[in-house]
Order: C-alpha cells, then sequence, then structure tokens
C-alpha cells in the first residue's frame, strides 16, 4: 500500500512541474497581453473574455472535477495573471508602502509628523464656542509646548437641533488664537464649497469618521495642498480607509496623516474600540504617518493616559486630544474632554511633557 | 422582625408621595421657566446653572447617599424636568409618529408609497453603463409592472480606480429610458452641487449609505422637494437614522423614504445583515416609508426571494433591487444583480407577480 | 494591435485546455491516492507532503510567477483536490442538504416540526419559579394549542448572585404542568453531569447560546436521542452554528432544532439583532427544522409580533416565546416575557390562533 | 424677565435641598430595611414591593411629570436606595478593586503575576501533538528564560472532524516536559469531569473564550485552588468577562488571571480585534491580573511585536503567545505560530530578552 501511494505521488510530482510549466507560459501571454492593453489604455480586466474563457473550460471538462471546481481554480489563474499585468500598477498604488519609497513625512508650519522620532501631539477644544474659549485655550497648549491646536468650527452633530459650530467666524477665530499663540490651526472641513476658506484660515484640513468615504469631499481636497487629517470611519474596514487616503493621493496631495478613531462594537463600556492593530497595519502597509485620536477612541477621561500609551508603544507618529477651560459647560464631548488641570496631568502620565519643548515656537521664531 | 420591616416599609409608602410631591412643585416652576426661556428664544440646557445647583446639593448632603449618587439622582431630575419643558418641541420632532398626524406618503409620478396597501417594487441596474443596457432593462421591469426604476450614474467606490458611473451622461440615459417606459427615475446623489442635474433628470434622489451622516448633502437636498430614498448608514443607529432624516425634514423636503439595506457586523457569510428590526421600528417611531434593499443585505442572489419575504411580512412598503441584462459582465456589483429569468422566477417567488399591474403605465396615460 | 491580442489570446485559449487536461489527470491520481488514504484510515491532509511539493514547485519556479503566486495558485489545486478526495466525506457531512436525503422532522410527543406546513409554537415562562406559577402558565398555553412548554429550571446567568434556577426541583415542576395539560416539556440543560435527570422529566434538551460551543456538553448530549433545541451562540458565525450540530449529529442524536434568536451587534435599540438571513441560509445548506427564538432577538415585547411575522415568513418552522403570569415580578426577563392577555393579542396579531388547534391534546388522547 | 426667571430658580433651589432632606430620610429608612433582610437571609430586591409603590405613586400623581416619568424617577430613587443597602456587598464584590485590598498576586512555581514589575511570558505549542513536539519547544523556551509553559491537551474546534488533542495522554506529556525543562504548565480545561487529572498534571487550568460563560465549568475550578487563566469570551463585553471571574471567587478560587484574547468584529483583516481599553479598564476595576494573547488577538504573526508592545504599555501583567517548533506542519494554528528563529526575533524586538532571566530555573534549583 504503502509503495502504491508513493508511486503515485511521484506521477503527482512530475504533473506539478508539468502544470507549473505550463502555467507560466500562460502568464508570459497574458503579460504581453497586458502590455498591449495598457499601450492602448484599454482596461486589464475583460469579463466577457473571461465569461468566454470559463465557458470553453467547462465545456472541455470531463471531470473528476466538477465544473465549479474548474470555474474556481481559472479564476484563480486569471487573478493571479491579472495581478501580474497589474503589478506596475500595484507598485504605483500611491498609498503602498514600496522599497523605493521613504516614509511620508507632513510639515506643517515646522512641525514633521512621521519621522518616527518624537511623536506629535495635536490638542484643542472639540468645538470653538467662542473668542476667550478659543484664546485660552492655545494659550495653554502652547505653553506646554504643543504646535498643532484643533477645534472645530463645522460640527458634524447626529441631531440637526445639536449646536453645529460657529461657521466660518469660529474658523477665523481658531486662526487668529493660533496665530497669537504661534501654533498651526487643525479644523475639520465637511463640505467642498468651504474649501476656499479652510484654503485661508486653516493649516491642516481634517476629514471626519463620517465623511471617511465622502467620495466627493475626497476629491476636492485631494486637489489642495494642505495637510490632511484622515479620520477611520465609524465601521471602514482598514482597506477601505487607506483606499479613502488612494483618494487623496491620486488626486495630488501627498499631505496625508490617517487617523485612528476607534471602531464600532458591541462593547458598552466605551464608546469605540481602539483597534491598534489597525495603527500597526497602516504603518506596515503604507508609508503615510497615522495617530490616534484618544478622545473619541475611548469616549472616556479615565482612558486617554492608557491609550496614549498604547498607540505610542505600537508606532503612532501621534495623538489627538481634546482640551476645554470648562468641560462640564462646553457644547460638545462634555464627558470626555479635560480640562486644563487634566491637561498636565495627562502631559506627565503619558511622558509627553518631555517629548514636547515648551519654547519650540521662539526657536522656530513665531 | 415581619412587623418592624411593615412600619418601616410605612414610613417609606409615606415619604414617597412626599418626594412626588415636592418634585411635581419643583416640575412647575421648571415649566414656567421653560416658558420664559423660549420667549426669549435661550436654550432649556444651562450646564453652569446646573453645576451651581449640583454644588449646592452636593455642599448640604449629610448622606447616606454619597456625594455622587446625589449628583445622579438630581441630574435624572433635571433631565425629567426638561424633558417636560421639551415635550412641545419633541412632539414637534418632525421624523415622530403622533397621533395628529397620519402616516407619510410619498407620491412619484402616480406611484404612492407608504399607503400600507400593496408594496411598491424599485428595479433597474446598479450602474447605468450604456444606452442599450438601461433601455432594455428599463423596458423589461416597464413590462412587468414595475414603475419605479433605479440606476446609477455617480457611483460611491471604494476604491478610486474602480468605475465611478458615467456621471451626467448617465443621469439623461437613466431620463430617457425612463420616460421610453413609462417609469420613474431613482438615481443616487453623491455631491450637492450636483442637485440642478438631478432636478432635472431624476425624479427620486437617492442618498446612499456612505453619505447618510453627509450633513452638507442633506442639508441641500432638504431643501428640494424631490423625494429622497434615505438608505440607513453601513452601521448607523435607527437613531442616527431616523436623525438624517430630520434633517431633511428640518430644512423642508416632507418627501422622505427611509431604507434598510443591512448593517455590518461580524457575520461573512452575508455581505450586511438585514436588521428587519429597524423596518419594525421605524414604523413604530416615525411616519415615513420604510422600503428594504434585499440586493445590498445579503450580497447574495440566493437570498434575494426570503429577505423580500421577510421585509413584506414585517410591515416594509417596498423592496428595492438590482437587474442587469448580463450580470456577469456588469461593471459593479456582478455578484448581486439578477438577468431578466431570474428577475421573473422572482417576481413569482415572492408574490410580486400578483402585485404589480403591468398594463399600468396606459392606466396612468405615459 | 487588434490582431496581436486576439493571435495571443488563441495562445492562451490552448494553454487554458492543456492545463484543463493536466488538472485532471492530477486529480484522477489524487483521487485515488484518497481512496487509499481512506482505506488504511490515514487523514487526506498532510501538511509534511504539502510542504515538500511547494518547495520542488518554487525550486523549480523561473518566473514569472513569484514563487508566493505560485505557491498560492498550487494551494488552490491540492485544496481542490483535497475537496474532491472528501466529496464523499461532505456529501456524509451530516447536517448538510443533499438530494438523497428529505427534510429532517423532529417528533415531539404528537407535535412534528419540519414539516413545512404549519409552524409550532414554543411557550412558556422564562424560569420556572414556583408550582403556582408553572401551573397556570401551562393552563394557559395548553388552552391556547400550544403543545411544547418551555421553562428553565437551570438559569446560565451573567451574575452569580442572580437567581440561578430551581435545578431539578424546577424539573419536577416542569415536567408535572406539562403532564397535567397534555403538553412537551422543553428545558435548557447546562452541564452533561444532570443528563440522566433531562432524560427522566424533559422531552426537549435546549442548549443556550452560551453552551453552543460547549463541545463536551455537545458530545454528552449527542449521544442522548431526545430532541436538541440548539440555540445559536452571541455571535457565532452560521458556520460555527451548523457545525454545532454536526457534532451532535456525529454522536448519533439526529434530532436537532436549530434555533435562531439574534446576534450580538452594535445596534442598542435592541437587545440582539434578529438575523432571518441566517435561517434562510440555515434553511438552504441543511436538512434541520430552524425555529426563532422572537423573545431574545429583540428584547422588547413590541418587536414578537413583527419578527414573529418575519421568521415565518422567511421560512422558520416555529417561534419560541417567554410568557409569565406577571412578568413585573419575574425573576428573569421582566421586561421581554408577556402576561397572558398580551400572549391573546399576540396569537390574534400573528395568526397563530388560526394555526393551532386548542382541542388537540384531547385529539391526540392526552 | 431675568428678575422673574431668578426668582423662580430661587424656588427651585429651596425645592431642591427640601427634596434632597426628603430623599435622606427615605434612604436611611430603607438601610434599616435592608439591615433587617440581610439578617433573615432575604433578598434586597422585592418586585411584588416595587410594583406597589409605583402604583400607590402613579395613582397618586397629578402631573405635570406623566406616570411614566414618575415611575422612572422612582425606580431611579429605588436603585439608589438598593445601591446603597448593597454597598456592603458592593464591596464585597470579590473581583472590585477597593482601598482596603491591594492588586492580587497569582504565584504559580516561582513566578508570580501581577506584582506590577516585570511582565511574564506564557509560550508553547497550541496543541500538545508529540512526545517529541512538546519537549523540544519546552527546551527551547525554558532557555529563553520563560517560566510559563502553555500547551492544549483538550482542543475545543469548531468542526467534530478536526484534531480535537490527545486528551489526558497530551496532559502527561506536557507535564513530562515542563518538569524536564523547569516550567511551570498551562492547559486548557474544557469538561468539569476532567479536572482531577488536571489537578494532577497541570500548574495552571485555562478557560478558553468558548467557554467563557460555561457557568457550569466556572463553578467546577472555583472550587479548586489551583490558579486560574480566564479569557475573554468571543464576543463578551468587559462587565461579562469580569462577572465570570466573579464565579470563580465566589466559589473559593482566589488565583484568577484575566486574559484580553481579541473580540469579533467586522473588521476582516485581523482574526479578532485586540482591545487594549479592556486591559486598562479590568486592571482599573478589578483587583486581578491581566494578561493578553497576542496569537489569537491578530491571528497574524506580523502583529505578534506591535501587539506585544501595546499590551505592555497599557499595562498588561504578561503576554500569552505561541511557539511551535515547524508552524507550517501543525495540526491547528499553522498561520500563527513562530518557530524557534522567530521567537528569538520575538523576544528581541519586543525586550523580553531584557526582562526573563535564562537562568532563572537554576536560581530556583529546579
Amino acid at each position: 500500500m504503502e509503495t502504491k501511494i508513493r508511486s503515485l505521488r511521484d506521477d503527482i510530482d512530475k504533473l506539478n512541474l508539468e502544470i507549473l510549466e505550463k502555467l507560466s507560459e500562460r502568464a508570459k501571454i497574458a503579460e504581453a497581453i497586458g502590455e498591449l492593453q495598457t499601450q492602448t489604455g484599454s482596461s486589464h480586466y475583460d469579463p466577457v473574455r473571461e465569461a468566454e474563457m470559463l465557458d470553453a473550460l467547462t465545456a472541455a471538462n470531463d471531470g473528476p472535477f466538477s465544473d465549479a471546481t474548474v470555474k474556481s481554480l481559472f479564476k484563480q489563474i486569471f487573478q493571479a495573471s491579472m495581478q501580474l499585468e497589474q503589478e506596475q500598477d500595484k507598485k504605483t498604488y500611491l498609498t503602498s508602502r514600496s522599497k523605493d519609497r521613504g516614509d511620508t513625512i507632513v510639515e506643517i508650519r515646522g512641525t514633521r509628523i512621521g519621522t518616527g522620532e518624537s511623536p506629535v501631539l495635536i490638542a484643542g477644544p472639540c468645538a470653538i464656542e467662542s473668542k476667550e474659549q478659543v484664546d485660552v485655550t492655545a494659550a495653554k497648549v502652547a505653553s506646554r509646548g504643543v504646535t498643532l491646536f484643533r477645534g472645530g468650527a463645522f460640527k458634524p452633530r447626529t441631531d440637526p437641533y445639536s449646536f453645529q459650530g460657529l461657521g466660518e467666524e469660529g474658523l477665523k477665530l481658531g486662526r487668529a488664537a493660533a496665530d497669537a499663540h504661534g501654533l498651526a490651526f487643525v479644523a475639520e472641513i465637511m463640505d467642498a464649497r468651504d474649501l476656499p476658506a479652510f484654503e485661508q484660515y486653516a493649516d491642516v484640513l481634517q476629514v471626519g469618521a463620517r465623511n471617511m468615504q465622502n467620495f466627493t469631499l475626497l476629491k476636492a481636497i485631494g486637489q489642495s495642498r494642505k495637510p490632511v487629517l484622515l479620520k477611520r470611519g465609524l465601521s471602514a474596514t482598514i482597506q477601505e480607509w487607506v483606499m479613502a487616503a488612494e483618494y487623496l493621493l491620486y488626486e495630488g496631495n501627498p499631505n496625508v496623516i490617517l487617523c485612528e478613531r476607534g471602531i464600532r462594537t458591541y462593547e458598552p463600556t466605551t464608546r469605540n474600540t481602539l483597534d491598534v492593530s489597525a495603527v500597526a497595519l497602516a504603518k506596515q502597509e503604507t508609508h503615510l504617518p497615522v495617530v490616534v485620536d484618544v478622545t473619541h477612541s475611548g469616549g472616556r477621561r479615565d482612558l486617554l493616559v492608557p491609550l496614549t500609551k498604547a498607540a505610542l508603544a505600537i508606532g503612532a507618529d501621534g495623538i489627538m486630544m481634546e482640551v476645554h477651560p470648562n468641560p462640564a459647560v462646553a457644547l460638545s464631548d462634555q464627558k470626555q474632554q479635560v480640562d486644563f488641570d487634566s491637561f498636565d496631568a495627562y502631559l506627565e502620565a503619558t511622558g509627553y511633557d518631555k517629548k514636547l519643548t515648551p519654547d519650540r515656537h521662539e526657536v522656530y521664531g513665531f
């Protein structure tokens, strides 16, 4: 019996190599076709042609594989050939990490994100509510060495009756406060038609989780050169998130920062579930910087410090968080923003107090 | 022991009524304040005032409740009072079902959705690909009594390199095919700036799952009077979905149809998980018609018939599905669209063949 | 150019057929090996042999496919061959629907589940709490034609300090009440060591969601011949659920009823999300009866009627629900059980009043 | 107007204090009742009594609150009172962190988990497959300073036809290998009836994710004094996981180690989603040590290092991972186990090489 099996296995081994030979030959021809198609600008994928080939194969099939199995196997072969044809294209998937391309470093008014060295901190109130509120917060974060100041002027709110932000007036207040304290200004954009105002007042265009697949918006701001902070959608896969970044790069904007902000799961204790694996995989598969929004990930003040530690340990290039002079009376996110004392405690507990240089803006001559 | 407990319980009973009396008295004063605030247009919710009251209470608290419990109890009391103040507002939540308001019936070129009688069927290809494709499909569905024809001209695609639809040209082809066969035309809008073209060519503005919380888009089409088909987001809660509809009604567009299309879960066998409870709850909590997209819910042809049966049984006002002359070569959704023979079989298996009246467009004089 | 592509495509067509020929030849030999292995009782899958074949192939590979692609393609080929070897085994996947096997009908004291005709109703309290409670409930449901009476004696509770059921005493009370009113008795088993008591007192062994992958329990009750009601796990895939049933059939118990009871998702409005697709797919892929627990699916009384309609429309063979003489004081599931008046209303609203025959137990001579 | 509002607010302030007084008085009486109930061993929660009180209140209610609001407010008050009654009980929730109780440190043959100092490493093959395999792996991990050796003898497998482990023979092989190399032995228990064998051969009883709510098993091993490694269920909430630990402590076993192993989400790129927040919250809410299974969390070798870094940064007391002499031919988890070279690389990349002391077993005199 053993001998018999061994002999049959030798036959299989021979056939394996013969099949490989045929497959390689087929692949070379497919490559040649692919090149011709690229020259004529026609698509590599031709479903009609594929259907015809499968029909011919199942017509010729006498078993023992079922027609379905034959179809499935040849679809794999077609796909492998097509991947071969697209490998150059793939190398040019603009977000993909590849040998000949280093990490993208996004520079924002002197702060560089994605260097692999000291992580950045983006801090500020959830929403810009008044001149005074935005000014004291900017002063506070600047005094601790923060260089990137966030503050929402247009707020995406589930309920139409909730505070929707101060709009363009908020942008101006944010810009003024940032300028007064030598900060760069990060604000969320929700409408392509607001792009001119953001070009004027903001330094970073934030795309919120709800707009991650607002392709219209992505295409518009892909044509800007302003750095973009692209949040992962509420329940977007990593692949969908990276493809959203691909839209931006494809339109010509290379300054993209990915932002993990927790995903929607069944767990009720936290507002979202921070997906640290996504940070590791985004760093591994793309060349873009990745930051983590620890405020929205957990939705709890008591998780800000531990989530920051985990995010930095897994390789995040920075952290985003919300600070407010008086969270209890904030117009949004009351439970999540920290006050100034807690912000000081946060910096100490996370080690950020040693990573940030409070006198930096003097160095850079602001 | 029993007697002792009984006596203590009598004390509790008396205190219960005394507390109720005080609470009611408090509530009446709160109502009076609420009315004054409504007159002055100021917000009912004043977090600073609330913080002061809580401080006063915890300062006065001698136990046995902890300060945290006192705060928590009084927050409940404040909230209940505020709800009272907002009850009128609440009655005017525009999407809410209420006694004095019947079911919304949306009329589209003679077809009425939400009557509680015969369910509608919205059918057509995923994407409009060519004049011929859209025309033969329109002819097919019209011949079976369908009156609502769907077809995408602008396609939201995860990958920027996928077929993105024919754009405005697609809208024109869809309009022409619909007109030629006496159909109303349903198409997805992704950009507020395209609204004029949709006003001209489409009968129903579809908002896709990825744009359900694109508030910019919602506000824009809320100002149109075209019927809107609002899909539930990939992982939107029922509350978020209804609030997205509230944006539309708030802006002035009463012609809103909700569309359940499955939610994202861990189950890998189906593309999404059809949430029939959401259909029942949306019908129960709102006055809007609800339809179910059975094509995207399951993402499988073999589930179209059973999901349709379940959706109609639970009270859906209609079904949306995708039909294509040759799904195998479709430019999108190859696995989900049905061909014409399967469409005939679908109508029979679901009983739709008896619900639709093939000669209707003659009746209506198209 | 066109001509050139056409000529290359002809070459591909020829190669396709040659590859198919080799693959078929290979598959026949693999089948022969498989038969020999089945005779010797050795496993079809031999990872060492597979690793050697892949090494030989990549050693021989000169491109253009990368070694990884060659490995991947041949793994597909190996898998297809192995599937072929296992096809008989697969036909003997005991849960799989196949031509030569009709629907399984489980008979419980005269009630037949899975006939495709009138759906059954399983009703009774969440937990058996007292002689009186179980008796009046049994009387009530029997008076309405219900033949299957549920009631928990051993309760799986998240919190160790919650009411854990009356244990064996509860089983006896349930049995007595069932006997008094001509009912079959369904009770949840949590421990293999309790099987003798269940053999004596229960007619159906319910496996709860939390125990769906308690393989020890599955193996034990697979050796019984009592009908088993196997609930889907809290977040089990359909495949995992069917494989849990396979454990039961494999051990020799053919009397398995699948029970969908909602899955855990992010949606907070319902306790679980009823997955109707799972009902359709379980009916399609297996020959087992499928019932739906509408009480736990929604966790809301106001969803019992609509969920029942959807479940029956999609092909469920029956419904399970909870009835209690006074839900407000029940020791568990207060929010979900219905009282007797609501039970009457439920029967009417769902049409069950016409499907059940109240005098049935006389007919059957109880 | 302002003056009017201010005057009404003064009335409210007075009423607030009066309500507080009544509530406190009520709470004191409730406490007294609670004490009496504790003496008689009767439950604090009496739903019938509660229903009667609510009836009395709604009967007395003249508005402006609706009866529903009155019920809801008083339920809050009842609950707060009951929490007060249970506060001692609560302090004695055995898993809860409290002032008077330090961190639990579990000691296993000289290795201490939960000290807050150097994290432990639990390593070994997924399944024990043969004497040689388990021996070389034990030798390998011991040579690198690992002191806790894992290896499954009873394997929970979705498919009944998959390799189910060597059973008791596996336990013996694991014990022998552990002894030969001075290691403690961690093995998964699936059946309460196997406890005597585990008492004899294993040092740590692992409860797998699928058995986290197998309350029968929890009760049984709660009566052992062997340390237990309790994995979080596939989609268990943090609360459910902690309550499962409560079962163990309640039964008398204080030696419980919690193990986060990723939760089931929609994300397809990783097998599970590691929930680092759960680690932080479990450490914060309980006094038990928490370790992280990085092998099952990601299900990918390329995530072992980054997930380990994140887990340790957020405060995990240790890591569990799978090592196999030849993962490609392993009988389970082929894609996730690492070979010996990769294990060395892992230790270096995570810094574990500096945390473990390879000569430790000499120190401890093994």
